[in-house]
């Protein structure tokens, strides 16, 4: 989809947090027509027609699915196989499929699991831009704004379908930008799914701790954005632990090798090493501060 | 102090954020009369005076301190016991002394080596609160209202110096509440201590990467709220990991065992243990969102 053109019919399976603000997102921009809603359940469903979300929804997938233009998966990793299939009945010949899935890789192969392999008009899709809370309620129609998507398409992915994907999350106001499964995976291993990990250990720890009630008392700031995070929802997050299961291990192993030399640094009172370390993480974080400040 | 009563003087040892945000408050609410500061160099003390901290600043500690009702050391921890040293001299009969240093073991044991025991006459606190941003260019006047400092006096402190030190920070604006060291020191390692060296060591680690250019550029903001404190000042830091020593060692190896448990989840797929730890720390971190946010 060039700008200006517009998505006849959306369908979006699973209308929370990021599936609901990108229909926002799109109606405001005037760039979809119809927007049909499926999911497991009607309760949220209704909620999405109420914010105008959606236009209707179908609670058998296939249903939803069919005449749509572009069919969005919006569930967590978990789902995105047997939605896939049950969608599959739906979907005509030309029909672009896409998701928005926090990993790449597993997304692949489920849709090679369901199809035999990656069709050619499915054009995976991560947005970098989310927040702890989720479900429609917490859609907003400016979430992906001067945020990143990564596309991570291969070399079979139909180039009408690349451009209709593109298309739609330009008329969303983000930057797409396009990468292989694999480095998407291991980047996104180190920057988003191994700080959840470490940000929900530390509260699972200190919630386990005997001054439990007491400790929480005297966190400030720094610990109040440090555990944000932690207050996402643990069904998306334990799928993405286990959708991207091998690049979170390598992260984990890195990271828990480097935890040993700094405990050896404390243990030794070795005040120049520590210095050096965090002199280095400041450097480079203030230096990448206005990528994730704009 | 009680309400309503003012410090004549005020010296202040160390006029950086914490030492001069404090300046700024306590002036605000026409708590203090004359501000004098020491520091190792003019040029910071100058700005403090422009700025309107300082009434006027002596680079000789000892002859700042002279005439000071109260003496306040805001220097990094590693610096508390030569400055208190150089301080020394300069020390009234009745002079009230105070820090504001993230540890307070460290600072007691300073404080013994210099005078042989904790004077009765000193209180050391922790104000629980801060920015990543230092030096005085930081500092306002708001940055301890409701906030918690919290005081580790000990069963020689004197009634009249403690007093004069609730009332200095409930004139910031501050919450005081009395504590025992090593319950602070423990407390703190695991609130604070230890997240600092988990986000210092994560930015480090991603820094040594071999696409370091490019992995910050598809970091959200989930990431930025985690590392927002591996932004924060590398001396600082290092003396607080080297003067809490025992107690961050401890916090480390019960977190370094729970990410060997974490990981062996991971690794063994178990989407049941890791969803369960996930929701432990989803749910208590958002009990104790109002403590955090208030
Ligand atoms: N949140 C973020 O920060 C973020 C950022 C980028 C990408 N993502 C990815 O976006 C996807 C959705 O995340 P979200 O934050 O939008 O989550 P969300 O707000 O919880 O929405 C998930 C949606 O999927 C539905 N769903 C859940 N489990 C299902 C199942 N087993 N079968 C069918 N439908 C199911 C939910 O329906 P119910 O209402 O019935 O539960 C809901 O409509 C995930 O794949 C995630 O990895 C999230
Ligand atoms: N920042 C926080 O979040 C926070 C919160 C609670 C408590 N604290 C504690 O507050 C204290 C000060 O922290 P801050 O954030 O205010 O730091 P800051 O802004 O960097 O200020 C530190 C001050 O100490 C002076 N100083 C540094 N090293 C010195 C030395 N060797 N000899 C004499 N003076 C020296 C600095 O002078 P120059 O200008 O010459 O460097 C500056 O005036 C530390 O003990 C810290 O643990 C900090």
């Amino acid at each position: 989809m060039l700008s200006g053109v517009v998505i006849e019919r959306l369908c979006i399976a699973g209308v929370g947090l990021i599936g609901g603000s990108l229909a926002l997102a799109l109606r405001a921009a005037g760039a979809v027509g119809e927007v049909v809603g499926t999911g497991r359940r009607s309760e949220p469903l209704e909620r999405a027609l109420a914010l105008g979300v959606l236009d209707r929804y179908e609670l058998e997938p296939a249903r939803a699915a069919e005449g749509a233009d572009v069919v969005l998966l919006g569930v967590p990793l978990g789902a995105m196989r047997p939605v896939l299939a049950a969608l599959r009945p739906g979907l005509g010949e030309g029909t672009v499929i896409t998701d928005v899935g926090s990993a790449k890789g597993c997304v692949v192969a489920d849709a090679e699991a369901v199809f035999g392999a990656l069709p050619a008009r499915f054009v995976p899709a991560h947005p970098i831009a989310g927040t702890e809370k989720s479900g429609v309620e917490a859609a907003f129609p400016t979430l992906f704004r001067g945020r990143r998507v990564i596309l991570t398409p291969d070399r079979h992915t139909d180039g009408e379908a690349l451009a209709t994907v593109r298309g739609l999350w330009s008329a969303a106001g983000a930057e797409v930008v396009e990468m292989g499964v694999t480095a998407h995976d291991r980047m996104l291993a180190g920057t988003s799914h191994l700080p959840h990990l470490l940000a929900f250990g530390l509260v699972d720890m200190l919630a386990r701790s005997p001054d439990h009630d007491e400790i929480f008392q005297y966190a400030a700031g720094g610990f109040r954005d440090f555990t944000r995070i932690a207050s996402s929802d643990p069904v998306m997050w334990r799928d993405v632990c286990l959708g991207n299961r091998e690049a979170l291990l390598a992260a984990l192993a890195a990271y828990r090798e480097d935890l040993e030399r700094l405990t050896a640094m404390v243990a030794a009172a070795d005040g120049d090493a520590l210095e050096a370390v965090f002199r280095n993480a400041k450097r480079t974080r203030d230096r990448h501060l206005h990528i994730f400040e704009k």
